[in-house]
């Protein structure tokens, strides 16, 4: 077979000439009622094409009568509207793990039409090569090309790639013309990761280190379909940062001047960790205008903001398991990929946000939250109790394992109608133990070291909307006077009763 | 100044002969109002002397009109009467930090009449380090002896004290002379841990690997007096394991044994971890009983089940960070002492529950808890939500990074009025994301890979006591059906009523 020189350039791996074939074919080849591993990280790396042929080839299906059609999708993180969009529509998944952000997906699962495991992202390799998932029945790998020996380039995400790989008794590879050829030597592939008892110390002790090769390894015999697709990433875009998003940013920076003027943190800060979304953008565009220069990152997502700190060289250099981009930012990055190559390095996701290397690095961690109580638990996933909003993603690898494990939320939400700061949160993701940073507009609460009672206080006062303020303390208040203990004093018929008269009124 | 032989065999450095004293004078030197750093871990090591002679001190104050004399106490974890207990009741510690159980002392808290820092144990000596904390006054430390260059004989634990000895102004030592010389040999005690970005990696691979040496390092011209003493550890007796927690021990070993079948765990099981208390203990007398060989241990604290594992060769090595044990325990580990030093390491605290070497190391963390819920949320140190029992502990250390994390209880509490299996936990100390397996004496309920409404039904069915389960399927089944979503179904307005009714009425 001769490959038009787009694809040669590619594909270059003659062997697997016969068996590229289009999307739909590679999808007839996924086991019904299988477990799918999928690249794709925050909208990037992801299959593009398959999985949506997959979509229809069940829809079909459960048109034909077959109702229970459907496969276990395993990713790295959140996909896109072709992956964890289309699937769902298709009721095509029965059960989805780790974190997923699609609006299709959340409303199947807040409809118990499927299953929804949201674990730690470090520990999705890990559990899946212990068995305890089951089989991986078939990988679905984007990538930008396939080597002579059967490596491959990885995408613009890592994730978990390798583990789905490494597991998979079938492989379909998407090689993606859309991405750039040249982020060749960008990433960073972990050996093998032996199981306990016989792992070894992993050796990083800058983000700037390489622990493996570029290349993702691959079993060419285990490859069934090579599909070529020409379609880009999500690339969602970012909100212009506003005055909120802004104060929380400046609270961060005048903190961190603060850090490093006490002698806690060197001059070009510890290694950052920025969660996803437009609060962590607008930090990032407010360090980028700080006084801190030479700053690293050791992160699971690259996005916007961490590009410009690159391009304006506050930013030294920057490891992640993922970039997700604007369509702005991602023109930029491909026509500069040079200069980003040398400062960017993407690993597997067990490594971007390994507890091991979280904590030796002493990682600055810094997420978005949905609420917080007076106490400094924090809700990162849930909507009033019940309903999924995301998942818990890489926070809690972050948070718990940090030097500095910091939350971020407007005080705010739904116009006013809700408070981020409550009594006591309607779901916990981090408990007090793991939080010890609280920030909205109005102001920063630095709760290292304090007791409970002492939290609440400085968390009240220094991040609530003022309007809620007064409510707050009074909770507070009664809850001390009710003959309770006074440790972490709560009325208990009263705590979750915000969000209660939130579902009841509409306002809480 | 000449010893008698029976102290000159401890205090071989001459030198710090004449900071000799009474307990009163040197607990006179400690600055009111100050912090102090106490060794001290499961009422094993910790100071006899110098803290009831500061309490004495203290009430006197007290009783002069100095009203406000206190001072803020950090240890390694609880201690016994003569400290926590002592200090608690003269009204005498204005902040108290991390682990504590004493009785006196939690009264206090959940008065309000002190406050509680509840850390995890291997986050405490960082968050120290780092100043938070604010500066270290002065340490009060027991050793077993001093060394000719000052170096000291660790005690019956390690806890915290090598960073209290390297942050404190003064130093004042314990030399306990109950503690037994022959222990000298049985620490590893690691070297100086920089602060990020310069830590290098852990190079421990297995529990019984030595990353240190075994004395505590000491600056003589910081220590300001050594006191002599002769009293024994706290040495609390454990129950008699009862058809509860036998039961639970054999659903344990039953899934160990399936874990090893399926290839998931070696023969030898992964180095265990054991919580403290009558529950643990069990468990371990049920290993002791049952099929494996060659186990080791990588845990907090060394109980009479592990020593007793170790005299039957079950148990190879165990590493901890403190010896606690009954005195029949106590009175055979110290006629047998040569042979426990072959298989015995006390390590800091830091290290014997670092995350690093927890994960790497594909720990088995088994915990007792005060309650789960149906989505297998863990509550380990709140009464009914307000007043604190304990704390966290290392329970947050080893179970987040552990291979397997497993929590236990009996399904029933105070005679059958509390159920230990609830619609949502009163506090969270471990969430979902970090609760593999839930046992009671009815069953065990293996989570992994399963959704929140998936792990309810299996959590009910396996763990609740019968006479629960109805009533907490029919939360679920209300909770599913009221409109909320179907993710972790709720009802706001009831969650926390099982609790509020026992507060009402004295039963769930």
């Amino acid at each position: 077979m001769h490959l038009p020189s787009r694809l040669a350039a590619r594909l270059r791996n003659p062997g697997l000439f016969n068996k590229l074939m289009s999307a739909t074919e590679a999808a007839a080849l996924i086991p019904l009622g299988g477990n799918v591993g999928m690249s794709g990280f925050t909208g990037a790396g992801h299959p593009k094409a398959v999985p949506p042929a997959l979509a229809a080839r069940l829809t079909a299906l459960h048109a034909a009568g077959q109702r229970d059609a459907r496969i276990n999708v395993w990713t790295g993180a959140s996909t896109a509207p072709e992956l964890d969009g289309a699937l769902a529509k298709a009721l095509g998944m029965g059960m989805r793990l780790p974190y997923q952000s699609d609006p299709t997906c959340r409303q199947r699962i807040n409809a118990g039409q499927m299953h929804y495991t949201d674990l730690h992202l470090s520990h999705v390799a890990p559990a899946a090569r212990s068995g305890v998932l089951g089989p991986l029945d078939v990988a679905v790998i984007e990538v930008v090309g396939i080597l002579p020996d059967g490596s491959l380039i990885p995408s613009t995400s890592v994730g978990n790639n390798q583990t789905w790989l490494d597991m998979a008794q079938q492989i379909i590879l998407e090689v993606n013309l859309q991405q750039n050829p040249a982020m060749q030597g960008m990433h960073d592939i972990e050996p093998p990761m032996p199981a306990a008892p016989n792992r070894q110390p992993l050796a990083l002790r800058h983000p700037h280190e390489r622990m493996g090769q570029p290349f993702l390894r691959c079993d060419p015999a285990k490859v069934v379909a090579i599909v070529m697709t020409d379609h880009p990433d999500r690339h969602t875009s970012f909100a212009v940062p506003d005055e909120i998003t802004s104060r929380i940013a400046g609270h961060l920076i005048e903190f961190f001047q603060h850090e490093v003027a006490v002698g806690r943190m060197p001059a070009q800060l510890l290694p950052l960790q920025s969660g996803v979304g437009n609060i962590a953008n607008a930090v990032m565009a407010g360090l980028n205008q700080g006084p801190f220069e030479q700053m690293t990152a050791y992160t699971e997502v690259l996005q916007d903001g961490m590009l410009a700190m690159l391009r304006s060289g506050k930013l030294a250099f920057a490891s992640a398991t993922a970039i997700s981009l604007s369509p702005q930012a991602a023109a930029e990055f491909n026509a500069n990929i040079d200069f980003y190559r040398e400062r960017i390095l993407l690993r597997s996701q067990e490594m971007s946000n390994h507890p091991e290397l979280v904590r030796r690095l002493g990682v600055v961690a810094m997420n978005a939250m949905i609420e917080a109580d007076i106490y400094g638990n924090v809700n990162s996933s849930h909507i009033m109790g019940s309903g999924i909003m995301n998942g818990i993603g890489g926070s809690g690898d972050f948070a718990r394992n940090a030097c500095l494990s910091i939350f971020m939320t407007p005080s705010l939400a739904k116009g006013g109608k809700i408070s981020c700061i409550v009594p006591m949160v309607s779901h916990h993701d981090h408990t007090e133990h793991d939080v010890q940073v609280i920030v909205t507009e109005h102001g920063l609460a630095d709760l290292r070291g304090l007791a409970p009672t002492q939290r609440a206080r400085l968390i009240v006062q220094r991040c609530a909307h003022p309007r809620f303020r007064d409510a707050l303390l009074d909770y507070l208040s009664r809850a001390s006077d009710s003959g309770s203990s006074l440790h972490t004093p709560h009325l208990l018929d009263e705590a979750l009763s915000w969000h209660s008269r939130y579902l009841r009124t509409g306002q809480m």
